[in-house]
């Protein structure tokens, strides 16, 4: 037992030094997370965090699904209770996963209304559990007790940026996508010049054609005056409730000093960003540890329908997998963090998506020359076969990934360590303010300079109205003058 | 000798080394500098380079006044014959620094034409010294032959980008900034969202109140379309020439692989930028040597009106005064290396500001609290003298210049690194055309997507139109069914 003790304790003191060295102080982080994939993600940064010797707190509901607290971790837990309970939360998630993969996506006009029909639920849900945090008063005594220095919050599940606000903490943001692109555009007003930065879900590059640049102007359109995904009055009314004052989510959003964007220039297409928003896709990849024997030796029942050169395993490495020296493809439903491991190791793909951002994924990984698409619905066994020997035997698409691989790898500061940066920048200084644009402090017309420009033509007209009265006026007097001149 | 040439080996063995290390291979740079400060400034990153054991090639003609190739430096020369002779050349340029400094600045009206008529001059004799080059066959076989790896070239002074267009080879703009705001704004394709970005010699924050952005916006119109500092048919022809194609020198420009901009968040308000444009101000500055003592035992002759306080010197290592701890207080013109100086060692300033960006340098930094402003024309001896008493016993001057210092400090990779990795990167891989706004593709109508809105607004005129149409004969048609059925 003392033995163990003194291990624990000399383990704390290496960390403790760590931190010193590292930034100055060690600091207490509060986590607000999304489940299942984007869990995994966030994860990768609070590990990194602990491993400097911060301490870091997770807060989620007795119903969380995916984040375990139970597994033997120096990430600590609290928990509070929810009004929803966890096989209620599982099966809200099996049917929107299953509603969203089988939506029919040929038409832009059936296909958007049916989403935003499925995302409200899960904003529905999640503002529920906003509300079971919030009015915990307990539990709320006790996070304003605890001191934290920061809050780490996925914005797509939002709460993080109003308990940053109750708490009065910096906030740091961490986001992949959000659907439609109001979070970045109004929360975090980052600029979207629409003729060559594809809104996300337009399935389009960088390079459009005319008609692909109206049909992206069409979703932007779209998603700015019809995609009202969740309820945005009933989230406006309780954060405004919450803190007193009328406020909007998107504005309690825009207080963030720091927005963690999971993407970088090997995914995505290169677009204005702002001083406040740093791209760190990628950063949860790892070099491939050495795969386990036991994993190739395993030969459960197989159904007789498989080759003898499929196997089939209830768990696996995907990171060591794929950066394995023999892996020569990678079959991917498209999701991010997949699609990075892939290119992390450059890896060709074969996407077959399902919903949310992975069409998407994949038509930019098309673009890049890294992957084969084919569609879940339409797709034969033979398509399937065909594709895997076509980014297996055309170079091109090996050469393609390999090039954004290095894009990944030949940064002057690796991304975890960036995204670290950040949050003990944030906690070093009590937030990162200078780098946010003044652009929050604008309503819409001033940012758009509508007002000016109303004022500049108003001007302008006033002027000409002048100009040509006085010019009738001189024309008159003259005539008048001659007329009289005339009659003497 | 034999044990120089050891020594001389030894480094050399040492360079090598120490390039293998950090970026795999040296390479080849040929430099494209400006005079004067600028060349204080690129300087520094090329000193940098051949520390790494790069090869640094610079090239100016025989006219070059500030940089001196025979001072004994690892850096080599290429010295071109120039139709200017030194002496025109520095004339020039003392005309050129005394007519500017003595303008009215009191009216907009008469303040930038005065302004134009100064820079056309410049950018005359540039056009001048870019001819002696390209038509000197001679060295241009030579530069094809000592194959380059990149270019680095000061972009306010063109030629960098056309001599990377004929050697075909990567380029790296270096940029403080530009009178007007074309070259970033058209050469490099940066947004400048007027309600927030205050314009270059606008002299305003981010932060403005509505008359100001009027302000803004008139500057932003005047440059766009009045201001042709530069004869820009002069050189659009010149560069067509020289290229054997229609080209302009903006889209010559765009080919940029990088733009390393002398400007960071301590300087500079936050705004948009693009994944290719990397911001180290401050990249020179370096922590502070002792003061030689020599410095403090001169005791040359003074004039009888100065106190027994003020010292004069022929030549002060500024960097080191600033750094010095007894240091507190900077009376300065508001040139960027000056005050990127003052903040890297956190000095509070005074000043004065004379021309070119110079008075706008003291408004960002009058702004940010970290320096009182004076009137060269207007100012008074006591006005001095309670600006330098201000800025010492006010500790909000200390305060707010050490926060810029604090910023300028805690980045996660230093500046100076910063410029030289993405040099090195363009260098390894043959530029960094994943960095690159698709923008560059774009005519400026498609840019603003001026066609994509005309065609949907022409698509609901038609619609409307056809609705309208459409009801009215059906009107008609039910009308004239009454009729009939009424007579009948």
């Amino acid at each position: 037992m003392n033995k163990m003790l003194m291990k624990q304790f000399s383990l704390l003191l290496l960390l403790q030094l760590t931190c010193y060295f590292s930034s100055g102080r060690c600091g207490n982080v509060l986590a607000w997370p999304v489940e299942y994939s984007h869990w995994i993600n966030m994860k990768a940064i609070l590990e990194e965090l602990v491993t400097r010797g911060h301490e870091v707190t997770v807060l989620i509901s007795s119903a969380s699904i995916f984040i375990d607290p139970s597994k033997p971790s120096a990430i600590k837990f609290e928990i509070y209770p929810a009004s929803v309970t966890k096989e209620e939360y599982e099966n809200f998630f099996m049917h929107f996963f299953g509603e969203w993969t089988y939506l029919e996506k040929n038409s832009f006009w059936t296909y958007f209304p049916a989403m935003i029909r499925i995302i409200r639920k899960y904003f529905e849900i999640s503002l529920k559990f906003c509300k079971d945090l919030v009015s915990n008063k307990k539990l709320m005594t006790k996070l304003q007790e605890s001191r934290f220095d920061v809050i780490l919050a996925d914005a797509v599940g939002p709460g993080g940026e109003l308990l940053a606000e109750i708490l009065n903490i910096p906030l740091v943001h961490s986001l992949r996508f959000y659907p439609g692109y109001a979070m970045e555009k109004h929360g975090g007003k980052l600029p979207f010049p629409l003729s060559y930065v594809p809104i996300i879900m337009s399935e389009l590059s960088d390079h459009m054609t005319f008609m692909e640049r109206v049909k992206n102007m069409i979703h932007a359109l779209y998603f700015d005056f019809w995609f009202q995904t969740f309820n945005e009055k009933k989230w406006n009314q309780f954060y405004s409730e919450a803190l007193g004052r009328p406020t909007t989510l998107f504005e309690t959003m825009g207080k963030a000093d720091m927005w963690l964007i999971r993407n970088y220039w090997d995914f995505d297409f290169p677009r204005p960003l702002l001083p406040n928003f740093e791209f760190i896709g990628g950063f949860h990849c790892k070099p491939a540890k050495p795969l386990p024997k036991v994993l190739w030796r395993y030969n459960g029942k197989k159904p007789d329908t498989l080759g003898p050169n499929t196997r089939l395993y209830k768990w696996i490495p995907q990171n060591d997998l794929l950066g394995h020296p023999k892996t020569k493809a990678f079959i991917t439903h498209g999701g991010t963090n997949g699609i990075y491991e892939a290119i992390y190791h450059g890896v060709p793909m074969v996407g077959i998506p399902l919903f949310a951002d992975q069409p998407d994924n994949i038509a930019h990984m098309t673009a890049k020359g890294a992957a084969v698409r084919l569609d879940l619905k339409t797709m034969s066994r033979t398509d399937l076969v065909n594709a895997v020997k076509q980014v297996i035997n055309n170079p091109f698409y090996k050469e393609n990934v390999m090039w954004l691989s290095t894009i990944q790898h030949d940064q002057p500061v690796k991304p975890l360590d960036r995204a670290v940066f950040w949050i003990e920048f944030v906690m070093r200084h009590k937030g990162a303010k200078h780098l946010r644009p003044a652009a929050h402090d604008l309503t819409w017309y001033q940012y758009h300079s509508l007002d000016v420009i109303g004022f500049l033509l108003a001007c302008v007209a006033t002027a000409a109205f002048a100009l040509t009265r006085g010019c009738l006026f001189c024309c008159r007097k003259l005539a008048n003058a001659g007329k009289k001149a005339k009659r003497e």
